[in-house]
């Protein structure tokens, strides 16, 4: 028992609500519950395959207590112990020694809790995870809090005693709640992935994006008509680059701020035709809109009385989405004028914040949520909803989102963010991870052709690789110097994408995050540190804060494949390699074990690392889209290293909801030392319904150590 | 009436309570106010000499409603109307079109309204200032909600409409107030300025520094003790460098964090002594400390039971500053060990957050306050018990704290910040000015010798000239390449102290700020445009928010002086000219009138200004130190262009609290054109009981136009 958290009043009543997971009530049972709003049921069986586990401490360790209209967790913590997630974070991994409030904002420059997916979970290194389901802004001190009632921390002379540190060490979290009740979930390991599986597959598993989904990405500018876009796809192919999606950004509406999502009849007169026309070219069509309904529009006169008492930023009613009300005029409006005539999905910008472009925390709203509680969960209903459209028509939809929080886990929205610091970026993509969100390092310009291909290098390694650059005009050939080497990697994207949509299909069924941290597969170096004591520097670090060691450049994709971007303007880039062999993922040769190599910044290509015995399944031949549903897809294997490795291959039509009815299909693949100590590879025997169209063409051994 | 205002159900009942200010509560009395918490009387004389003067519009438009739990304030804007203040921002001016939440907080990189001094008072350009004396974290929409009960807000095309705009117009501001009450202020103007006294006089009026607060300072590092202190003065006497103050850091104790606020023994045997050493050579002692009291210290244990319920960051107790008990036990052992001994004052660090460090916001306090009021004026507490122990003593002190708010006025510290952006460090002197706080723009360090001179020549054009290089031992000297220039700047701030002395008189007996806005005296050029539309940029300004054209990078010293710092690593600089003639300061030449120059960052010297008819009192020699009380003070009193002019040279001991019983001295000074047209100077009959030490030795009148 932690001595540090016996202070509370009052323990929980705890239930098991499937293997590993049990939930309490702390005060009243009238807390806005965030799943049970958004209306996303756990997936039970998945959830029970996993096992039964216990906590690394009792359950009786977590009290409670009412402070003044707020409700407190206390939480117990040990004394190194390091908590990851606590939503979309993009300047830090390990959450321990910050306070957050946890509110869905406009990301604003540095980490405070105000981000577009301030998920209220936090995992631990010891192996467990704890989810407070709550729309509210929850105030979060991990690792801060002293009482008086108990011992104080050691205390330690900042001049003369090096175990001086910028925060005292605390064994407890605190969660301060707003209002009288909240729902506690925790989550048993024994690993740190096991939690965060447990904890996406309650929430509802991962998504499934379409393939297509999977390919390349780009938005044109809002000027643009149905020509223009028309020629937009046309100059792709004449300069053989991928692409299987075009945005269209504000301007293929009568009115964009607020919205009417009604197509202009000046630009695009026959939108039917349009989208059409791009789809015989294997173009998919995405919609920007925002969440703010033009009042004067035929949808806009249907949602008044379903709306809060304020407009938002531009004049926007705001439509309030936990009223099926108003779910059924938005949903009924977008399926008719949208989604019927073939739109593949939507960019749901916006609808995070800033505060002067929402609804004020005091608006009200009819469904008696509150205006924080409905901000907290917006982006998850707007997901919901345009889900089911596409779901209704037994369609699959893939699109961008600003705002997100747990219960949107399943839904197939990618977050996007418009600070633009690359380096965050990838710390983004890496904490999705985390807490059941997607990321990505959308590119939206750049300085330099060197900066032009770092980015487009990272966003092709991300959940969706997209170019954003309707603003500026920077096509992915913009940059003469760098235009082959932009188009080797976004052909790379298409390639990988069996290897992606195999690990896309983990993160449905086993709620195993795609893009993740080293740390959350425990495949961290041996040399890694808890924490390092930061250098005292007058500007930049004045408290000599402990600093942790956060390996936030790189991040695992997949199972197999370790990705570590270069940056611009760096001469060169420490990578870590963790535990275990690791070998180059273009030539195969062994690059080290448990130590940090040094990557020279003038690369061609973006450093990535594959596990000894990895095995990645990729298209045989490059290619500028992803293959249409039923299309033949020959396959390369390749496996890494000298280990004997196994791979689940997954496949299925790509495009319709028939694998929820388990229309799909896992190829085991298998890579063993026959007798003579050669390796071979071989498949297993298929299970699920669906006929795969993979074809394997070639087992490639990459070298492996010289 | 603006018709945007109507909707708030009820209106306040005003009470005059002094010329041109009026007091109303909405809805319920218990609010806890600032002003009586901090217990400071309006400096009611002073604001009758100010006259009375009516609002710009009715006070009938001002209305409140309860909003689940939180009080809603609503007040008109016009159309166009800017208004300033809302705390210390570092970003912005102008508060309009955005929403700030008023916290006291370590300010994070960009303003969202954590900052060390979240002042709940606004000032608008059309002469009036709202001010809610609430000591809770206030959400301020600085006009950007739109009710949908009123007509929503003109809808523009953001594709082919120029006046589409990042944020909608909305004509009111809204204030939501947690809690069930709250005391609004407003004060007339007809100016902005006016109504900026206005505040500072209702809230105890400006401070005044003793005379050699406004010397120079500097900091020494933490392993520093008695003999390597007084070595340090001895090599700024060597070098020929001012010197009136040396502050200690965390080492002058026997613990620091937290904080025993006892010398220790090993570094400082003899405190008196040593502080005694000091003054001898005209060197004031000043003691770092933070607001965390060490637990097993003799104060922390006498301090135990009128303290908070959780520990702060390293362990310490957190005294209730609103218990006169805890109050008066700490000013005793301050008062017996620092001040009775000598000791000039304290900096009080980490009183405003981070949120790691203080208090949790579920704290509990003896006083019954909530942890969170208690945080909105920890910083203030303090100022007003540690200026009371002098005031015992009959001395001043001035110092520099890390948190204030409403109510600070009128005591003399200064705060300071750890972020060190140059820019937003000019923005934060400026930004003091609408609120009652001071800001020092500290020199911690540089890059360069460019960077340092830069830095050097701003502070000493500051409320208070301070390096606070302790961490990295950069002294005065260090940049061989700009040390002349530097100890220039540090003897002129010197010699400015009879013209900067008599601006903190005017601050103290008139609230006029010393450092302000431009925008503030309403000397804008005529150029100056409301609101220029920003470009569309992918990165920086995706959304084309309309920027403010704000003035952010000069500001006004006293009434005659502008300054325009020059910035490391820039080319040039533009110097706003505002409307009638100005001067250079260092040549007299005529520079322009309601214009923009540029100024090469080449300059040697920091670029001022002084406007047509400007008198400026400086010493007549470059001198290291401010004069002693009673000193004789040789003056040059220069004149500058070619308009008549008139200053109140002001002059007391400078040390002591006489001046509180008129013990001061009103020199009037005059230039005007003889029967010749030539100029002269002449003083008046000083007015006060106090016998200046003052001695004009020569009129300067400079150059003019050529």
């Amino acid at each position: 028992m932690n001595p540090d958290v016996k202070q509370n009043d009052t323990n929980l009543n705890w239930q098991v609500v499937a293997p590993g997971v049990w939930r309490a009530v702390a005060g009243e049972d009238n807390y806005v519950s965030l799943l049970g709003t958004i209306g996303v049921p756990p997936r039970t069986e998945a959830l029970a395959g996993l096992g039964a586990a216990e906590l690394p401490f009792s359950k009786d360790e977590i009290g409670w207590k009412r402070a003044r209209g707020n409700l407190l967790l206390a939480l117990p913590l040990d004394e190194t112990e390091k908590l990851y997630g606590l939503g979309l974070n993009f300047d830090t991994l390990n959450q321990r020694e910050n306070v957050r409030e946890l509110k869905v904002d406009h990301y604003g420059l540095y980490d405070n809790g105000h981000t577009h997916a301030p998920v209220p979970f936090y995992v631990s290194d010891r192996g467990y995870g704890v989810f407070v389901n709550v729309a509210e802004r929850i105030k979060v001190y991990a690792g801060t809090t002293h009482p008086t009632a108990l011992p104080h921390p050691p205390i330690y002379d900042r001049v003369t005693d090096p175990r001086w540190r910028g925060v005292s060490v605390s064994r407890r979290v605190e969660m301060l709640v707003p209002g009288a009740g909240a729902e506690v979930i925790v989550f048993a390991g024994p690993t740190m992935l096991s939690a965060v599986q447990r904890f996406n597959l309650f929430c509802g598993g991962g998504c499934l994006p379409p393939r297509w989904g999977l390919g390349f990405w780009h938005r044109v500018p809002m000027s643009f008509n149905a020509a223009d876009t028309e020629a937009e796809a046309r100059a792709f192919t004449e300069r053989d680059f991928p692409l299987d999606v075009i945005g269209l950004e504000p301007s293929w509406h009568t009115a964009a701020y607020p919205t009417t999502y009604e197509f202009s009849p000046a630009r695009f007169p026959d939108p039917r035709a349009f989208v059409d026309t791009m789809k015989r070219q294997g173009i998919r069509i995405n919609l920007w809109e925002n969440c703010m309904i033009h009042p004067d529009c035929r949808l806009g006169k249907q949602i008044r009385p379903h709306s809060g008492d304020y407009y938002a930023g531009w004049g926007g009613l705001i439509a309030d989405l936990a009223l099926p009300a108003a779910c059924e005029a938005l949903a009924a409006q977008h399926d008719r004028e949208h989604v019927a005539i073939g739109v593949s999905g939507y960019k749901l910008d916006e609808c995070d914040g800033l505060d002067p472009w929402l609804w004020p925390d005091h608006a009200e709203f009819p469904s008696g949520l509150s205006a924080v509680q409905l901000r907290q969960m917006y982006g998850v209903l707007f997901q919901k909803l345009t889900t089911e459209i596409f779901r209704k028509r037994g369609r699959r939809t893939y699109g961008q989102v600003r705002a997100s929080n747990a219960g949107g886990v399943s839904f197939p929205y990618v977050i996007y963010n418009d600070c633009y610091e690359h380096r965050q970026y990838i710390t983004g993509v890496i904490n999705g991870g985390f807490c059941g969100v997607l990321f990505t390092p959308e590119v939206r310009g750049a300085h330099s052709p060197e900066e032009w291909l770092r980015r487009v290098q990272a966003v092709c390694m991300s959940p969706l690789a997209q170019l954003n650059a309707w603003a500026n005009r920077v096509l992915p050939w913009s940059f003469p110097e760098v235009a082959d080497a932009v188009r080797d990697v976004m052909k790379l994207r298409v390639q990988l994408i069996p290897y992606l949509y195999s690990a896309f299909a983990r993160y449905r069924h086993e709620g195993v995050p795609p893009f993740r941290a080293l740390a959350l597969d425990g495949c961290l170096p041996k040399t890694e540190e808890a924490y390092v004591q930061g250098k005292t520097d007058d500007t930049a670090n004045p408290y000599a804060r402990a600093l942790c060691r956060d390996i936030r450049d790189q991040y695992l994709m997949g199972d197999s494949i370790m990705v570590a971007p270069l940056f611009a303007g760096e001469q060169q880039r420490d990578v870590v390699i963790p535990r275990g062999r690791w070998y180059d993922f273009y030539t195969g040769q062994f690059v080290g074990e448990d130590t940090v190599i040094a990557v020279s910044g003038k690369h061609r290509d973006i450093p990535m690392f594959v596990r000894d015995g990895g095995i990645v399944p990729l298209l045989t031949e490059a290619r500028n889209q992803a293959p249409a549903p039923g299309a033949t897809m020959p396959l390369e294997i390749r496996h890494y290293g000298e280990a004997e490795g196994a791979f689940q291959l997954y496949d299925d039509d790509g495009d319709s909801m028939a694998y929820e009815q388990n229309d799909c299909c896992w190829l085991p693949l298998a890579v063993k030392r026959g007798a003579q100590g050669k390796l071979a590879g071989s498949t297993g025997p298929a299970s699920g319904r669906y006929h795969s169209t993979y074809r394997i063409d070639q087992w490639r051994f990459m070298p492996g150590r010289p």
